[in-house]
């Protein structure tokens, strides 16, 4: 593991680092937020980025040092995909290829090789951050927004043992049926629906898995609420199960980090609470 | 005025605006978080920003909206120089020309008739802003980084009487004998040293000027602090006033943003008692 930089703020250290994926074939770089030193390991949330994003926008513009330094909680921020000059990718596709890796491992070449950011996530970067940093891996929370609020709750509701919380900033609920993401899980996983299950919030509850309790926040005014992200199925597909799901409609916020950064302190005291 | 963005923040508006400087020769940006709206006009506290930084870098990085929101007081964020094709400039110098304004304004030419951001800070946009949004132009207060803090200080000191308050974040005190920004004066203001005082917080302090109370963050671990920062030479100039100068000395804390939004609240706080 390499260390681009380090800052402290908030009494923390706002570290950059970066280490050889082998998972993904690639060098990938991440975001750790580590709290003022205290009694021992601190418990660990992972925010999952969305669409077009690389570990530093929330690391910039999320707002998340104050509280995480106040709750002694450390954030780590993947990268959203793969990224270098041997990297497939489609260049003037924003949806598709790097920045837009949709936390699957993908299945068709020349993808496979690469794209492979659920075991990224769940496993390779997961042993770094254990071996690396004063972690209790025993508590650890997912949280993400837009593309990341779908990688947030995939892994939680395949992991449910595992992250002891979860919430989303206005999260893609349905992948599968989404314009602007059904496209990508075809090139990544082909044709074969079923496939695409295993990847896709609403489908893995309509498949029997299960988890907790999830937050969500969503801005009313978000241009993509109705295409691309629509809550409303994942509230219909919890609502015959155990599953404890809050989804608060926030008036006049859209899709940007303005959004994020205002419900930010909430999300952390959420997690907080649950770690 | 051109709206360029509008977004909802923290229950205000953050936003982006455009219009023709007859003072700079050039279209100007400028960002206004407006504050949750409530009860009539509400206090205006300008934010200067640093060498290489837009209006965008205080905006996306600050962490300021939250404690401005609560308080009720809209931060203004002024460019940091005219900018433009027109516009003489130096590129690969990041201490001159674009970027580097240094809130001043030139009388050498070419850059007389554009680099002219004192003038445009302290009355063509302090006059467009009384003029288009809910403010009070009778609560102002100054605060900026670095070279925005070196222009939050002598705007404050010459204009006693219209800012209520004034604090900066590792301010230029006396860029007259920095080498960073020396250099910059002479192209802007010719060779004669007198003229350059009108510009320099100890000068200023030297020449008589006064500002009731200035508080000042600076990091100890900032790279910039022997050579262009130096807040010991203002804490000497003021020694013998009566100005009320306090600089916090913070162990660990270098000079980026990580530094300026651990700290942000404090300085809102302290505005927000002097609005």
């Amino acid at each position: 593991m390499n260390t681009l930089s380090e800052n402290l703020s908030f009494g923390g250290v706002q570290g950059v680092y970066s280490h050889a994926s082998a998972v993904n074939g690639c060098d990938m770089t991440f975001a750790v937020f580590m709290p003022p030193k205290g009694n021992g390991p601190v418990p660990v949330l992972w925010y999952l980025s969305g669409l077009t994003c690389s570990h530093a926008n929330v690391m910039e513009k999320g707002e998340y040092r104050r509280v995480a330094a106040e709750l002694g909680i450390a954030i780590v921020c993947p990268d959203t995909s793969p990224r270098g000059d041997d990297i497939p990718d489609e260049e003037d596709n924003w949806q598709f290829g790097c920045g837009a890796g949709f936390y699957l491992d993908a299945t068709c070449d020349p993808f496979a090789a690469h794209y492979n950011m659920y075991s990224y996530v769940t496993e390779e970067l997961s042993r770094l951050i254990a071996d690396k940093f004063d972690v209790d891996m025993n508590r650890q929370g997912v949280f993400g927004h837009s593309m990341g609020g779908h990688g947030a709750l995939i892994m939680a509701l395949r992991n449910p043992d595992r992250f002891k919380s979860c919430s989303a900033f206005a999260p893609i609920v349905n992948p599968m049926t989404a314009d602007w993401s059904s496209t990508a899980f075809a090139k990544y996983l082909g044709d074969d629906q079923a496939a695409w299950r295993a990847y896709d919030a609403v489908a893995l509850v309509e498949d029997g898995h299960r988890f907790g309790e999830i937050l969500i926040d969503q801005g009313d005014a978000d241009s993509f609420l109705d295409a691309g992200l629509r809550p409303w199925l994942l509230d219909e597909a919890c609502a015959s199960t155990d599953i404890d799901l809050t989804v608060r409609m926030q008036p006049g916020y859209d899709h940007s980090y303005y959004f994020i950064s205002t419900f930010m302190e909430d999300h952390l005291r959420w997690h907080g609470q649950r770690l």
